[in-house]
């Protein structure tokens, strides 16, 4: 059956509700679904609704709901459903794997558009599942000079997403700049616990019971960027540093792989330095 | 900041979001949140609305609703806040104790009307807390004449929902029929495994790693109301049948002081053998 | 440095971790950690035992433990640690893939030695990492034939231990007791609940609010072997049939790879119908 | 049946074990479970064996033990089952009245031998459980005073552990120093996120996904002592900080509760600034 999915950022208003529905119901949808948020400190209104029953002009339709809502806001009409997303890469391979595998399976409802690595060792990995892999080492070269290069790579595919799965370099924010909202990292910790490097020797350290991970956006500000999803592990005293690590890998792409779903079923805003998440 | 819940349950149809937004519009009414559910099985749409600002009159308003949605629905605006709650027990402690400590400072979110037993274990407690108890045995008597003084009992209260708080006598269809969809057990397994008696012995002779637990409303068949909540706990080798019955208690009582809870802010529909939980 | 590990089954009896202590110390070895346990309804005594050191000849010391033990123990020194393991699917990937990613990229801890398959669904996939899959079809032949021929190439491998990982064929007695103790199945529900097919439309149908998985040994009791590991995800009232089977996947797959570790770490000792998991 | 609890400390050697073992089985003992570890960062080596059988004289077995021990070794033989406990409060009431209830029902396994708050808040609750309550104000007077007040008052109970439930002011080093080891605290944040006041408000202003709480032995350095128990709950974008704060409850309670059970039965160790537990 025929889905029309609508996405609405604006301003808050009394009566938006009543609005859209009246314009739904000019176009003869019903509402199947509709999840709302306002958020308050930010005075903003977010919306995602799923109808039943097709458009035959999603410009139009969109026209008359921008019209129904106050200046500015921002109305999406059936965004492309498969999105194409890069993936970027340093030599850890439980992020990339999962994605792949999904993608290979038709599970992961996206299209894994290329890898682009600064070293080499998951290439062969990569190219076994029929997707393009680049090479963009950062060696004996400005940082300048490699995420231009890095960026020339990825913009080639013109990705709707851009996802860092254990991408160890920290980016500029002329780099973020090209992607702002469309960037994605995974954190090896549970933020804002052990922001920084060695996660989890800082973990083994402190002695903590849990390990986390992190999906967030990518911001100018390393590690603070709003937080998409997060979970946790269970762990104990006779965990090294090393066994804290594996443990981490399995939360860090099981959170990964969430983001990545919600994100590509248009279930995620921003507002400010958070997420509206309509699971 | 005034605001003003509104309650629906009805058959399914075109533009039913639309309807209800606009006659909250012409109370000058702002939706702040609404989830809504339409369940394909039964052809029935469920919302609840959380609305900022009062309405002078709830009945007009109701009116004004009904009016616009299909015949026979079901509206409730501003259903009363405060509820009350009947609890039945039987000899142990942990659920029962959950909820008065709640109840008494404050943050269960319904009065405790009272507690019934079948045996006098829990008289002392319950009155530390000026709670009245009733003892109201079932040795000497048949069930039916058991049945009469427990609703005698219970009916003189008033309560809007009847917890079993681990009583341990199965209720007939005549006294269950008495309280439908308000009536709430919890029941010692992750239903549906381990249906009847003595679930921990055996969950401990399967020798299962979890242990669970599930509130649901009370239906003419034992252990097969519609599930409110459910969790677990882990488990392994070492726990003995007893140590798995006191694992079992822990994940019993969080579970019912969920369910009570979501209960209590009309967060719970039923339709069919299943609930819709707007959490 | 040189570990040794020691593994112990035995009629219980008193002084037994002295006993085994002592050879220990014979040895000049030291205890890192011991684990052991007794089961009470079987009378048996269980030990993993992990020594920093290693031992010139693990027979001598095999023999020398077993001399302190009660008649008919069984020891283990040092068992192979890379252990082989075949892999029998049908048509789902998701657990063939977990375990295919984590082999090639040597964190399994075991070798993949071939793949069969009663459909050619997953052939294309397996040979993409360099393991050979083998087709055993079951049509057109009567059981007893199909088994006998799985048996054959499964048995030509020689493999330690034999998964299922959503292979969806029952297996005959005679075929279990090839590799009683080594047959792992992965069991798409939090067993006991929803024994038998279609777990998640049974599930749906109940309207539980959890979905559960377990991995177990396979004995001659279809879904009654011992329970090696169980987990659950959480689900809600919008979750469809085919939702909750999405859901049932991710987890049916941290299940069955959670206990394969387990098993090829040499931590699941089998006690009548349960296991003792030294996790 | 009998059973003798032993817990051993020192420095690590080889052959502890043997020796121990041996020593228990003089006294014809049969070890029931045996937990040791090795903490190769500070090299010390804990153990805790429950034996079944008792000791006619425990301290010539604890002479015994610690002969066949490196020099040092710190070794306890039955202590004590009832354990003591002063619980401190300021207003809060969640914690205090899960430990009172598991208290006035035997399932707590201590005494609660007093409740002190620097408030009368929590007095009218403590007394209806026959629990005396003391007020040690700290207005009006220098936090020196302050203490020694408080530490009098504790003092004369000599209670095995103090356990701050909620109390809302900082401890000095001399205070400390009277309970070394003895004196647990639960934290409102997943340490070592959000250390310092109005965790709620940092992780709704953070925008967090998960809310937690840490269970820790306190020491000089606030926030920073070992840690015991952790856990978490999910929020999502709809939580105010004022729902984290309730989230936040349920999970203070229940890691201080898991905490407090750990340690009375004994089954924690500190070494350095972590915790073993023997769980």
């Amino acid at each position: 059956m025929d889905q029309t999915l609508v996405l609405i950022q604006c301003r808050d208003a009394v009566g938006l509700v009543s609005r859209i529905a009246q314009v739904v119901a000019q176009y003869a949808l019903n509402i199947v679904t509709m999840r709302e948020y306002v958020d308050e400190a930010t005075d903003r209104f977010f919306a995602r609704i799923v109808c039943a029953g097709g458009v035959s002009s999603a410009d139009e339709f969109t026209h008359e709901l921008r019209q129904s809502l106050p200046e500015g806001a921002m109305v999406q009409v059936n965004p492309p459903a498969l999105k194409k997303i890069a993936v970027l890469v340093t030599k850890e391979s439980h992020c990339l794997a999962d994605i792949l595998v999904r993608y290979f399976f038709h599970t992961l409802g996206a299209d894994v558009c290329c890898v682009v690595g600064n070293y080499e060792a998951l290439k062969d990995f990569t190219e076994r599942f029929q997707v393009p892999f680049h090479l963009v080492s950062h060696e004996g070269r400005s940082k300048d000079d490699f995420e231009k290069e890095l960026h020339r790579v990825i913009h080639a595919y013109s990705p709707d997403y851009v996802v860092l799965a254990k991408f160890m370099r920290i980016l500029s924010p002329v780099f973020v700049s090209h992607y702002r909202g469309r960037l994605v990292n995974i954190h090896h910790s549970f933020l804002p616990a052990f922001i920084g490097a060695n996660p989890y020797r800082q973990a083994y350290t402190r002695g903590v019971k849990l390990i986390g991970a992190t999906a967030h956006f990518v911001t100018d500000d390393l590690d603070e960027g709003p937080i998409i999803a997060q979970d946790i592990r269970q762990v104990d005293h006779t965990y090294t540093a090393e066994d804290m690590r594996k443990a981490g890998k399995e939360v860090e792409k099981a959170v990964l792989t969430k983001a990545i779903s919600l994100i590509i079923e248009d279930r995620v805003f921003i507002t400010g330095n958070k997420t509206i998440v309509f699971g």
